[in-house]
C-alpha cells in the first residue's frame, strides 16, 4: 500500500459527515474555521477509545466508527447541547483501506443523521486508538450540568440498564438465551446517543449525566457535584428481559447498578415538574423511568427488593483499577 | 498506586493552564461550556503525538508536555488565530505520578504563557499517546489560509530551518560540534509556536503554514491549495551555524529543505506589501527571511548554489512511508 498519510486522510475523511453552513473552512488547512451562531455557547467534549481497553482488534470497524462518535455525542446529549462539529484523530498500526472505508462509513452515517460535520483530523502510525472531540451549541444558562440536583428531586434514567454489561459477560462465555444475544450485542457495539430526549428535557431537568461508567458511578458524579445523596430502588430499575433473566438467575444486581457502556441518560427533576416532563417527552420512542430520589447527604445507596439498603460503592468501569 | 482515573485527572489536570472568563464551565462535567467573543470565528486543530513515532519512551515528560501543546499552538499561529482553549486526551500505560506531574508542568507553563485554558480531558490506559485539540479566535475574513498565494508573491520563512532535523541525526549518532548540541536539541524538544509573529502578519500575508513536515512538503501544501508553483533559493535559506556546518560538510541540503519539526512559519506576500510587513514585525526577536517567489504552475523547485534547479519532491516526514 503506497498511499501516503495525506492521500489517506483525503480519500476517507475529506467528505464524510454532514455539510453545515457554519463550517467556513473544513478539513485540509492548519485549522478549521467555524462560526458559532449568535446567542449560543459552545459545549465541548473529548473521548479516546483505545484498542484493548475499549474494543478488541477484531471488532467490526463500521460499528467502531459508529461507537467512537456515539460515545462523544452522548456527552453532548448529557449537557443538553445540539451537535455541530467533530474532529477525529486516528492512530493506526498500518494503512488498511478496507478497515478505513468501513470505519469512515460507520462514523459518517451517524454524523450525517445527527448533523455533525467532520471539520478536522490527524492520522498517525501507532497502536490503534481513536480520539474524537465533539462540539455543540447550547443556549446560555440552559446547559444541564451535574451540579443542579437538589434534595427532593426525582431521579430518572432513560431506556434500560445493564444490556452492554451483559453483552460483555456473554463475550466472556457467560450463557445468555440465544434470542436475547443480538439485542444486547447491538447495545454494546452500537449505542444510540439520546439526543432527541436531551432536546426535550433541557430546561426541565436540574442535572443530567450519561451512563458510561455505570449507574452508581455516574449518579455518584451528580451527587458529588451537587453536594447531595441519592437513594435508588432496585425494583424500579428499567431492565430488558435478558438482564432481568440474568439477575433472577444469579441474584447479582451488579450489571444494572455498575455496568457501564449503556449511554443512557440519568437526570434529576423537582417532583412538581413531573407532568411537564411527561408532556415534553410524549411520543418519543425512548422512555424515562423514575428510579429514586435525591436526599441530603452524600453517596449513592440502593434499596434492594428485600428491603435492605446498601451503598453503591462501585465506581464502575475505571480504566486504572 | 491506587489513584483512580477520576482522582488522577483531578490531581494533575484540574488546575493547569490559564484562567479565562470565557470558560463558563471547565474540566469535570460531561462537556466544557465556552463562550466565543462576539464578532469572532473559531479556529480548531487536533494533533496526536504517539510514543515511538513522535517521541521516545525515555523522553523528558516536562518537555513533552511543552511540545505536545506547542505543535498544536503552531497550527493556530499558522492560521493567525489567538489561542484560547485546549482539551487533552492522554493514553498512559500506567499511572506514574512523577511523569504526570512533570508533563502537566510542561503543558501548564506554556498554556499560561500563551493564554490557553485547559477545558477538558480524558485519560485512558493504553500505549502512551497524547491528543490535544486547541481552539482560538480569528476575526472573520482575517484567517491566513493555505489557498491565498498568487504568482509574484514573495515567500518568507521565520527563524531558521533544519535544526530539529539535525538534532534527530545527532541522536542517531551523526557527529555535531558539542557547542551546537544544546541549541539544536532545544529546537527539537521545545519548539516555540510563532504566535507573536502570527499576530503581526495576519491581514498582510496572503497564505501561511507552519513547517512541521519540512519546507518542501509544507510549502507544497500552499502551492497545491493555491494552484501555484514555488521557486526557492537554497542560498537564501536561513540556517543556524550548526546546520550551515553540516551542509558544508556533506553537501546535503535535505535537512533544511525536507527536515520536519522546526515549527517555523512559511508565508507568502505580494512584493508591494514588503515595507508594511517589515514595519509590522519591527522589534520582534524572531525574524523573517525572503527565500523565493510564487510562480504560475505546480510544485516546489529549489535553485541550488551552483545554479541548478531541482524539484523538491520529498513530502518530508510522512508517517506512512
Amino acid at each position: 500500500m503506497s498511499l501516503s498519510e495525506f492521500d489517506l486522510i483525503r480519500a476517507y475523511f475529506a467528505d464524510i459527515g454532514a455539510s453545515r453552513p457554519d463550517v467556513l473552512l473544513g478539513v485540509g488547512d492548519d485549522c478549521a474555521l467555524l462560526r458559532v451562531p449568535p446567542g449560543r455557547d459552545l459545549a465541548v467534549s473529548i473521548d479516546t477509545l483505545v484498542c484493548g481497553s475499549h474494543f478488541l482488534p477484531g471488532d467490526d470497524p463500521k460499528t467502531l466508527g459508529h461507537k467512537s462518535l456515539a460515545v462523544n455525542l452522548s456527552d453532548l446529549a448529557a449537557m443538553g447541547a445540539e451537535p455541530a462539529w467533530a474532529t477525529l484523530s486516528l492512530t493506526l498500526p498500518e494503512v488498511d483501506a478496507e478497515w478505513l472505508a468501513a470505519f469512515s462509513q460507520g462514523f459518517s452515517t451517524l454524523a450525517r443523521r445527527t448533523g455533525i460535520a467532520l471539520v478536522g483530523g490527524d492520522t498517525t502510525r501507532g497502536p490503534l486508538s481513536i480520539s474524537i472531540q465533539v462540539q455543540g451549541f447550547v443556549e446560555p444558562g440552559k446547559a444541564m450540568r451535574r451540579s443542579g440536583a437538589r434534595p427532593g428531586d426525582l431521579i430518572y434514567v432513560s431506556g434500560h440498564l445493564g444490556d452492554a454489561a451483559l453483552a460483555l459477560l456473554a463475550k466472556r462465555g457467560v450463557p445468555v438465551a440465544p434470542e436475547n444475544l443480538p439485542g444486547i450485542m447491538d447495545r454494546l457495539h452500537c449505542p444510540e446517543p439520546r439526543l432527541d430526549l436531551s432536546a426535550r428535557i433541557r430546561g426541565i431537568a436540574t442535572a443530567c449525566i450519561d451512563i458510561s461508567d455505570g449507574l452508581g458511578a455516574d449518579l455518584g458524579h451528580i451527587c458529588e457535584s451537587s453536594g447531595v445523596a441519592a437513594l435508588i430502588l432496585a425494583a424500579s430499575l428499567p431492565l430488558s428481559p435478558a438482564v432481568r433473566d440474568r439477575i433472577a438467575a444469579t441474584g447479582d444486581w451488579g450489571i444494572a447498578l455498575a455496568g457501564g457502556d449503556d449511554y443512557e441518560l440519568c437526570l434529576t427533576l423537582p417532583p412538581e415538574r413531573r407532568a411537564e416532563l411527561e408532556s415534553a417527552i410524549a411520543g418519543l420512542a425512548i422512555g424515562l423511568t423514575p428510579i429514586g430520589t435525591v436526599e441530603a447527604g452524600a453517596g449513592v445507596r440502593c434499596m434492594m427488593p428485600d428491603g435492605s439498603v446498601s451503598p453503591v460503592t462501585g465506581r464502575g468501569y475505571d480504566h486504572f483499577r
